[in-house]
C-alpha cells in the first residue's frame, strides 16, 4: 500500500493536535456540566426522510446503505447533518422517561456532503446544549444560554489560550415587531435581505427591499437604520425608540433583549453586544438569536450560534420550545491545530519515562511505573534498554520531561529539561502539577 | 410527528444511562493516559476499495455516499467497521510525523451492517490501544498490553461496581510451533478447528481434523490435548512439553507467554489464565493473543480482546508490526445499562439546585450560582419562582441532592435526602466530595 492521501474535508490531526483537541472538549463538557446539563449521544444515523425534510439541506446528506443490502430492507438512512434533528427525534421518542424542561448536551460527529473549501468541512464536531420544555419554555433561559456559551469561551481564552469571542444578540421579536410596526407583512422576507447587510452594505439592501419586497423608501431606509443599531448595553433601547416606530412584539423584543444585555455585561462586561443585523438564515428562530465571532478571525464567520424556537418537535399534542447554541469545536480548531496556533507540550501523556538499563531489569521497571500509576501520574516503560543518552533522545523526541533511572535499585528522576537530577521513590515523588500532563496552549 | 421508533441494533441511552457510559469512558482513557497511550481520532469514513479489501467482512459495511453525489465524484466511501484499518491508514499517511514505536488509543463509534441480535449491534463504541514499530517491536510489549487491559477492567470493577473479568491468554507461536512439531504443515486449518472446541466438542474437533484435515487420529488427539491445557501460573509450560512435543517455535511461544502470565500474575493474581484454546478467527495475529469474559456473563462471549500482528500496514519498504487490545465499550454497557444494572445516582450533574422565590430574584439566583460554579460545584437555577415543595420536587425527580434558598439574601441549603437544612454562604460552602458529582454503580 502506498502512501494515502488525505480525504479533502475530513480533517484529521496528529496525536499532538489531539491532545489539545481533547483539552478543549474537556473544557466545553465540563463547563456544561457545571450549568446543570445533562449528557446524551444519539446514533449517527436517521431515517433518510425525517432528515430531508427540510428542502434546502437535502443535497448535503450522505446516504448509508448496507454494501450487500437486501431486497426488503427496512427504511433508507442518512448520517446526521447537526445534532437538532436527532435531539429532536429524541425528545419525542422518549418523553415519557425525561424530566422538563431538560437541559442536555451533546457533543458528537456530524456529516454534511458540502464542497470542501477554507472552514467547511464533510465531517465535523459540534457541541450543542438545549434547554427545552413541555408546552412552554420560559423566557430567561434566553438570558442563560448565551452566559453558558460566554463561560465556555472565556475558560478556552484564560485557560488554553484561544482568541477571545465576541457574542452578538438580536431577537426576532424586536425586528418583527418593527417590521409589522412599519406596516409589513412578510417579515420573513424583509429579515433575509437584511442578513446581507454585511456583504453587500446598506444601499444595496435598500434596493433590494423596495425592488424586491416592494417596500416604500421610507420603510426600507427605516429597516436598515434599526440594523444599523449595537450597543454594548441597554441604550439600544432608546436609539430604536427613537425610530418612532409601535407595536406591541417590538416592546417585548426590547424587553427580552434588554434583559439579556444587563445580565450579560455584569458577567462579563464587553464580551456581548446587541447587534441588532443578526437574523440567522435558519428560519425556525422565533425569539432571540446568537451569533460568536473570534477576535481576529472574524472573516471565519460565526463558529458559534444558537437561538429560540418555539418548536423544537412536536408529537400533535404536546409542542416541545427550546432555546439552543452550537458550538462549531472543528471550525474552530481545525485552523488553529493546523497552522500550530494551538499546539500540546508534548505528543503523549507521559510525564516520565521509567529507564531500562537490561532486559532483566525490566520487570523492576515496570513495578516502578506501576507504583507512579497508581498515584496518577502518566507513565512507560522505555520499549528498549538502552544507553543513558539514547533515553534521554526517547524522552526528547516526545517532550516527555522526566526520565527515571536505576529503577527499584538506585532509584533517581532527572528533569531532562534542566539536567538535575537527584534520587527519588517511586512512593512518594510527584512531577509539579503543571508538568503532570500535557499543557496546552495558543500561540 | 408521531412517536419515533428506536432502529434496532443503535442503541441509545437515557442521560442517566449516558453519564454511566462517560464514567466507564472516563476510566478508560486515563488508565490509557497513565501507560502513556496517546489519542488519535480517524475520520469516520475510508475509501470503500480499502474497507472491503479483506473478503470476509464486505458485506458488514455501510457505503456514505452524497444525497445528490455529481457524476465526476471522487472514490466511494464507507463507513469505519474497526479502529484497526483507519489506524493502520493513519500510520502509513502520517509515517514522518510520529515517533515509534507508537502508542496510540482511539476511543469511537465504529459501524457494521450485522443483523442486529442480542449482543450485536449496528454501531457501537470501541476503545482500542495499540503499541507499533517501525520494522520491529519488541516482545515484553506483549506483556505490557493485558496489563493495561488488566488495570482498566479491575477499576470499572472497584470504583463501578461492573463485573470483574477473567482474561485469556495464548499464544500462535506455541500452538503454529506444536502443529508443525507434530509435523502438520496447515496449521490455519488445524487453528479453525481447534476454535471450535467450546462449541462442539473435542470429540467433534478430532473427528473435523482428521476428516477434514487430513491428521492421523495421534495427531488430532495431541492437537486437541494441547487445546485442553489451561493454567493460572507458569505450570502450563510442563504439560505441554509432556506431550512431547519439539519445535523452536514452540519454545519461543511457550517462552513468550511463561514471561506474560508471570508478569501478569504478580501485578494482579486471579484475573489472568493460559488457555490454549483461544485462537482469534482473524488470521492477522502472529503472536499472543487475548480474549476477556465478564465473570457471570460469559455467555456474552469475549468483549475484549486483541494480540500481536506482524503486519499492521506496510508501504512496500517498511512494516509496521504491533500488539494491541480492543474494548468493546458497548458490548459491555448495553446490556448493564439497559437493564438498569448499571446506573447514575441522578440524571443530571447538578449537585444543587438554587430556589428562586419570584422572578424579581432571579439575578441573585444566578449569581449564587455562578459563585458556586467558580469553585467547581455544578449548579442549576430554577427554571420557575415557586413554593419550596415545588422545588423541592424538582430536584428530587432528577436526584439533585441539595436545594439552595434564599439566595443573595438568607442563603441556606437543604439536603432534600435528610431534610437537614443549614446556613450557607456561596464563597465557600461545597457538598461532601462523593456528592459533588452523580456516581456511577452497578447492581
Amino acid at each position: 500500500m502506498s502512501r494515502p492521501k488525505p480525504l479533502s474535508g475530513f480533517p484529521e490531526f496528529l496525536p499532538s493536535g489531539r491532545i489539545a483537541e481533547l483539552a478543549v472538549l474537556d473544557i466545553v463538557r465540563s463547563t456544561f456540566e457545571l450549568h446543570g446539563f445533562a449528557p446524551i449521544e444519539t446514533r449517527a444515523v436517521e431515517p433518510l426522510d425525517q432528515l430531508s425534510r427540510k428542502g434546502e439541506i437535502d443535497k448535503e446528506i450522505y446516504v448509508a446503505r448496507r454494501l450487500h443490502a437486501d431486497a426488503g430492507d427496512a427504511d433508507e438512512l442518512g448520517l446526521h447533518f447537526d445534532l437538532t434533528v436527532p435531539f429532536a427525534r429524541y425528545v419525542l421518542e422518549n418523553a415519557g422517561h425525561l424530566a422538563f424542561p431538560l437541559r442536555r448536551y451533546q457533543i458528537q460527529k456530524v456529516w454534511r456532503g458540502e464542497r470542501p473549501q477554507e472552514g467547511r468541512y464533510r465531517e465535523f464536531t459540534q457541541a450543542d446544549i438545549d434547554i427545552v420544555g413541555q408546552a412552554a419554555l420560559a423566557a430567561h433561559h434566553d438570558v442563560e444560554i448565551p452566559l453558558v456559551a460566554i463561560d465556555v469561551f472565556e475558560k478556552l481564552h484564560r485557560d488554553l489560550g484561544l482568541p477571545p469571542v465576541t457574542l452578538h444578540v438580536n431577537n426576532r421579536k424586536l425586528s418583527e415587531g418593527f417590521y409589522r410596526g412599519l406596516g409589513i407583512e412578510d417579515t420573513a422576507a424583509v429579515l433575509q435581505r437584511v442578513d446581507k447587510l454585511d456583504k453587500i452594505g446598506a444601499d444595496a439592501v435598500r434596493a433590494l427591499l423596495t425592488d424586491e419586497v416592494g417596500l416604500s423608501a421610507a420603510q426600507a431606509a427605516a429597516c436598515v437604520d434599526l440594523a444599523g443599531i449595537s450597543a454594548a448595553d441597554e441604550s439600544f433601547v432608546e436609539r430604536v425608540r427613537a425610530l418612532g416606530v409601535q407595536h406591541e412584539l417590538l416592546d417585548t423584543g426590547l424587553e427580552e433583549l434588554a434583559a439579556l444585555i444587563r445580565v450579560a455585561r455584569r458577567s462579563v462586561p464587553d464580551r456581548v453586544v446587541v447587534d441588532l443585523k443578526i437574523a440567522r438564515g435558519l428560519d425556525y428562530y422565533t425569539g432571540t438569536v446568537y451569533e460568536t465571532f473570534l477576535q481576529g478571525s472574524e472573516k471565519l464567520g460565526s463558529v458559534a450560534s444558537g437561538g429560540r424556537y418555539d418548536s423544537l418537535a412536536s408529537d400533535g399534542k404536546t409542542t416541545f420550545p427550546g432555546v439552543g447554541y452550537s458550538f462549531g469545536i472543528t471550525r474552530i480548531l481545525a485552523p488553529l491545530i493546523g497552522k500550530g496556533k494551538l499546539t500540546a507540550s508534548r505528543s503523549v501523556p507521559s510525564a516520565v519515562l521509567v529507564a531500562v538499563d537490561n532486559e532483566e531489569a525490566r520487570e523492576q521497571a515496570i513495578a516502578v511505573a506501576s507504583q507512579l500509576r497508581g498515584r496518577g501520574i502518566p507513565v512507560e516503560v522505555a520499549p528498549k534498554a538502552d544507553k543513558f543518552g539514547k533515553q534521554i533522545r526517547y524522552a526528547e523526541r516526545r517532550g516527555i520531561p522526566y526520565v527515571w533511572f536505576g529503577a527499584g535499585y538506585d532509584d533517581s528522576v532527572k528533569d531532562i529539561r534542566t539536567g538535575e537530577q537527584q534520587p527519588a521513590s517511586p512512593a512518594d515523588w510527584a512531577p509539579p502539577a503543571q508538568d503532570l500532563k500535557p499543557t496546552v496552549a495558543g500561540a
